[in-house]
């Protein structure tokens, strides 16, 4: 049988979320259900299915304490709907409580010695990417956007960082790679732990949304924690873990390299169709097949889009994964349905988020200021 | 027959500089010494053995066109012998032309992570540090000083540059290393070819000088400006290399490691005195035999004390190197007058020193705001 990989930088094949249990240590999400008051469609669908430390921002939430929400984009390009789970969980988790704060990361440096994209080029992508997350909802009052290139702070606990890691242990978790990747990988953790540092109020939980394949940095940068705590008093970050959405191509996780395999944000409504009518479905190979034994939504990326982002609400999902797995909801119907909310979805979205342009810039220079205020860059 | 061995990190043995010319690719300075005016003590006495690139350096200076000198400090203690030799260097080449400007990193992020000292203690000692240089005659008006806690610039061109290595190019160059010393190899790459950005006026000779251990930085950063020349237009960085100076202890390197070995400018008259006292020496087992075979000024760190920074001219050395070798100066009596020379210099250099504290302080705040005002920061 085969191994789940977990892969932050390659095509990781996640077959057996439960499994990541036993193999990694990442905790269900399940048992925490009851803690929330009203939880996301995220979590009450089962796609936020694992966590580690969740309980440690929970308690923060019930005791109306401090704590933090980090995540980041790389700057290459159009939000796409990975990005776009990450910003679900983030405004979700900013909006349970007033003491939330969230950090955002603009991997700049990385745009640049990845990809190549200049700074000058990746800062106009940036302020459309934080419009796309103002318009899924983040609340700009309780909101840090930084880029790398402009934040010290990252640099310096990563080069900390850089001495107290052995060669080894970057090996245990990420295999053997070459230096860059292990240095965006301690950059990442430097991103990871800054919210906890004295002049953001000092040691806090760090809730931290990613993709299952993401793990290695959570777990990178829980060890760093533990390593440095004596110098920082750094909690151990939380982590909550999402499902990797299905390709429209078939296949196990879309990926900004195949522009096919999804659609972005910035997609008109009209590509987004095309995309979704061509895509690869859980069909049978006839009808009459498809009418006696069902369609198997289980490996059907249209359904992905109903579960992950453009149901109307859980029952909705609960309707085409019964009308379809019972044989009543054929795969051309479905697609059109589909293509109704997507299209819908990304009107309302471009919309909202032309509007939102100058909030983000906004956004982005109150938080330069900001930084700049706390008087340790 | 022992192979010499560089290494930037450990006690490097240099027993044969000529060698160094046929194994790693460095030039003898010999040639060139034609080409100055009025060539340094370290040049006129072959203390500056090596050089690589040393003739574009030379060229701007012919045809009046900018360079760049390039040195730094970990300001985790007192200035020692070490960081005066390559303060002495810094000094004469920005004296050759005033197109020259020196730029001078502190390295307080490493001071931080190997040494454990905090941001506002090596803030203390960096003042102190450059108040040294200018005692030894820098000119603050062509002399940019930074912190690599506070410059980005530095942290952005590591990041991309740990892109275009691998592992094994780092291997080649260094041996199989921790992370943690190939991040902080890329970090001075990035202090050494930061002069070469626009905000600095582009592209430009920039030299070096470094003991000869440090060859291993200098050949990085040359590949590195070779990799990047698309992307910036960098002049691969020259260099001169000075002879490591023999311990007080006996031995081939003083080391900050272990206090006996040297001493600082730091040190009381009276503590250098008694180091210098205690010191190892060439001499031979008896006075007859002393003065029958002569001293071994070769193998003699109190000869080095007249040679590389005490003697008051060449003529000087040759004397000293002439009565030893001879069997006419003994051993006490040539520490004696060491001892002579050495308090001297500390007292002379002590009074201009806290006399120029503040002139340190100033300079650091000028950088500081020339840094920002290049809005590249």
């Amino acid at each position: 049988m085969e191994k789940d990989r977990l892969d932050p930088w390659g095509t990781s094949s996640v077959k057996n979320y439960e499994r990541l249990q036993s193999e990694f240590g990442i905790a269900p999400a399940a048992p925490l259900l009851k803690r929330f008051k009203k939880p996301s469609t995220h979590l009450s669908r089962g796609i936020d299915f694992g966590q580690r430390d969740l309980g440690v921002v929970l308690d923060a939430i019930d005791n109306s304490k401090p704590y933090a929400v980090m995540s980041g984009i790389k700057p290459d390009g159009a939000f796409h709907l990975g990005n776009k789970m990450t910003a679900d969980d983030m405004v979700y988790f900013q909006s349970l409580s007033k003491k939330a704060r969230v950090y955002y990361s603009i991997a700049d440096v990385e745009a640049y010695a990845d990809n190549g994209i200049p700074f000058t080029e990746s800062s106009k992508i940036a302020v459309r990417n934080v419009a796309d997350i103002l318009a899924l909802g983040l609340d700009p009052d309780r909101a840090v956007v930084y880029k790398q290139s402009e934040e010290m702070r990252v640099m310096r606990l990563s080069t900390i960082f850089s001495r107290g890691v052995t060669n080894n242990m970057l090996k245990a978790i990420y295999g053997e790679r070459q230096i860059g990747l292990y240095m965006s990988a301690l950059i990442q953790a430097g991103d990871i732990l800054m919210p906890q540092l004295p002049e953001f109020g000092g040691p806090k939980p760090v809730l931290v949304p990613v993709g299952a394949d993401q793990d290695p940095h959570i777990r990178l940068s829980r060890d760093l924690a533990v390593r440095y705590r004596s110098d920082f008093g750094f909690v151990p970050p939380s982590a909550i873990y999402h499902r990797l959405e299905l390709a429209l191509t078939g296949g196990y996780k879309m990926s900004k390299r195949s522009p096919e395999s999804g659609f972005t944000l910035d997609d008109t409504p009209a590509e987004a169709a095309k995309r979704v009518r061509s895509a690869f479905t859980g069909g049978r190979d006839t009808v009459e097949e498809q009418r006696r034994l069902g369609g198997r939504a289980d490996i059907c990326p249209v359904y992905d889009l109903y579960r992950f982002h453009f149901a109307r609400d859980d029952e909705h999902v609960e309707l085409v994964y019964n009308e379809c797995t019972n044989g009543i909801r054929l795969c051309g119907e479905c697609k059109q349905e589909a293509i109704g909310l997507v299209k819908a979805f990304l009107e309302e979205h471009h919309k909202k988020r032309d509007s939102l342009m100058n909030d983000a810039r906004e956004l982005m220079s109150k938080s330069r200021d900001y930084l700049a205020s706390t008087g340790k860059q």
